[in-house]
């Protein structure tokens, strides 16, 4: 039976504030991907979000970003790919501290937003990235975006990795995302999203805007946390890939 | 041959700042209480340190503080004990993973400034940190002022511990710090500073300022790397001792 | 025909944070009170706020708070009278500033949160809280809650004053609100609050926990602008003052 | 008798954290370019610093930069010309706030760092700024480096302006300053400076690295304070510009 991941971003609130619907995408995802204090998150919430893993048995994964709390880590930031590593590798070690904090482990590294859409076109920010998720531990997964360097970097350094494309977002030609600002970036529309996904992982490829099939390994779907209908996509989605008999579960053995 | 080691806070810096003369430091003492980001330091600044240590044969330690850049970790800030321990997990983690970045492994952790001076007297957040502590690593060692709640949470705990004596700063008759704020709480004459060490040191005793000696284990001598005179303290400390056949070397296999 | 204002707190959030539902408020009060950047707010959410203030020709006040994002300003922080009379003052000078960017005027001052708690009871916050008013412009009105050292304070200073009550939280018998944390501090239902809103209103009473009246002058009523039915709160508030020939106004001329 | 100002940055710490000598250069130069809290600087610092120019009759400036005090404000930060302009009107009237409280009134503004460097070159980001300072206070100068863009802002934006030439910065051709990363960008040698920035006033021209002369109006001279020989800098070019019968004085009545 074939089977693919859906995975989300999570604890992305910062104090007061709140970010997406936490506690509903935890009962439709099977890795959180918890965000790790600086484009969003504090200690109080990753323990928070890596103790309801624990207790979902879902993956927990770390998402780490750019310090900009006020930017949401979506802003390119002047760091150098050195300064980038060191900023993830802090990022991850305080994530696997606190998983340790609720008796469980951290699986996998995500990166979040511009940092992100760096690492997917530039090789030295993609490699600077898998470096640090191997050298904070080399059991630690990769998730990345299907088809671009972060993937390439992934492989190259020896790191188990995991594919994933976006339910919510549309794919330029090149197999790049669509900018958020650009019109049609964003799939608002839950069913023709779910439509979408499932066509994807049946024939294994990406659906681009001009209507290309780029092929591709998928093993996970990112329904994004903090989209307003993110949790109605992440049912619609899990429902349509459920109901053609895939089945929903982590990468990594949980 | 007795022996005894030396630390300073070290990386205390943030971005553009510079806190003490870390250079200087490195080159006296055999420990390093590394800034995690918190109260002061960033990732540049402790692979800079945690390289610095390795090179030098030094052990690398993390010095974890309230989130307080602007109060510099100085100021009490409203948090529980469960809180703290989650904020020491935080910054232990991400030393732990830039100590793995330069090829070095994080041998202790201490606490700093205002933390430290609750949990020397308020067992729920001196057992909160050694939670902190062992939770990251059974393997780590607790750095804590000699006779306090510290020294008892962590050999409750079943931690490593080691004991320190301030180079620098006066005591109490209970064997506390004399406030910062206080007249007399901060010994400005190296050689004084470091005659009164030697004694401790050689006699196992904390002198106190009314001229009381209470008995003190001591394994370690902290040498304040932020005031000025930091630098020549902590020359004229280890000159004394190691003309009295004391021996200056890190308090755990590094 | 008898007149009362209706504040709220707006502009709370921070980045891409939001917290509360400013657009629905801003259509039920006839004062906001914007958040300045330190416990929340930045320079565009400012400049939004102030210019739907003045688009709906409603008061437009600053509403510093401690430098807290992380705790909301809503923790008790470390400053001394003469330092929170600067971080006031700090504060209202931006708001001025971006008042007079979307071409409107800032026409008082409420402080927010612990800050706000703290002045209440001690003279010397509360008079260093009038004093940095005053010295911002001595056109400034200061918005109090009614019977306490700010209203003291902004009386002795020659300030011209507003004083409120809170539509949401409980009153002891000594007129000060019952803390957040306490069974019963915050009022739930719409319907009941605006009653008691409405006799306190008409009575000029403050009605107290054990049911005690304490006299008090009302010139505004606070309907919080985060909790999550303040919008529901607000428009029963209204609509119950406006069926008892009650005219809803800003304090101060606009 | 010809006369020139001479400013500096000061007030560039932030909490414990000190930056340059601002108490020595405090008694070198003319006028003060304050930072207002957001790429460094604080309110304490700020109103110390705005109560020393009173004291000593010299011009209190406002020194807005990027809110990035970890890149201290020399990185380029993804921001609108409109959202610079509310930065900076935030900081402004943050600094003028600041200074009705020590009893003296904001003279001049002068942008920082990165957003200068930005502002030197793009007419929208000059505009911006020019915008920022005549809303905040038509009264209030605008210091911008000769033959810019932000000189041409401020000409065009009818406010009073005063142009700047930097004693330790080499310059290109095209009048801008060398960027910092380059060979030669920061002069070292005091004497030298001295002599190069006595040429230009006295000429009324600024030599560039190939040794062209381009016409230029000069009513102050940046000595900044925060390279390791600003004092020695500041000294020798007060003596040089003294020695030569040019009266040094604030560009603004104070």
């Amino acid at each position: 039976m074939r089977s693919v991941d859906l995975n989300c971003d999570c604890g992305e609130g910062f104090g007061a504030y709140r970010m997406g619907d936490d506690e509903a995408m935890l009962g439709l995802v099977t890795s959180i991907n918890v965000a790790c204090g600086f484009h969003a998150g504090d200690p109080e919430i990753m323990a928070r979000m890596f103790g309801a893993a624990k207790a979902r048995g879902i993956a927990a994964g770390a998402h780490p970003g750019f310090p900009d709390l006020y930017g949401f880590g979506r802003r390119r930031l002047p760091f150098s790919p050195d300064e980038i590593e060191r900023l993830i590798l802090y990022q991850i070690g305080a994530a696997q501290a606190l998983c340790l904090h609720v008796g469980t482990k951290l699986r996998y590294v995500k990166i979040h937003g511009a940092l992100s859409n760096i690492a997917m076109v530039e090789s030295s920010v993609a490699l600077a990235t898998a470096r640090a998720v191997k050298t904070a531990s080399p059991d630690l997964w990769l998730l990345v975006p299907a088809g671009t360097e972060l993937e390439r970097a992934g492989l190259a350094s020896g790191l188990s990795i995991a594919r994933e494309i976006f339910a919510d977002r549309a794919y330029t030609d090149q197999g790049l995302l669509v900018e958020r600002a650009c019109h049609g970036a964003l799939l608002e529309d839950a069913e023709e999203a779910a439509s979408r996904i499932l066509t994807m992982v049946q024939e294994g490829t990406i659906l681009t805007v001009s209507g290309k099939r780029l092929p591709a390994q998928i093993e996970s779907i990112c329904v994004h946390g903090d989209s307003p209908n993110a949790v109605a996509m992440a049912r619609a989605v899990r429902a349509r890939l459920e109901g053609s008999d895939i089945l929903i579960k982590p990468f990594v053995l949980v």
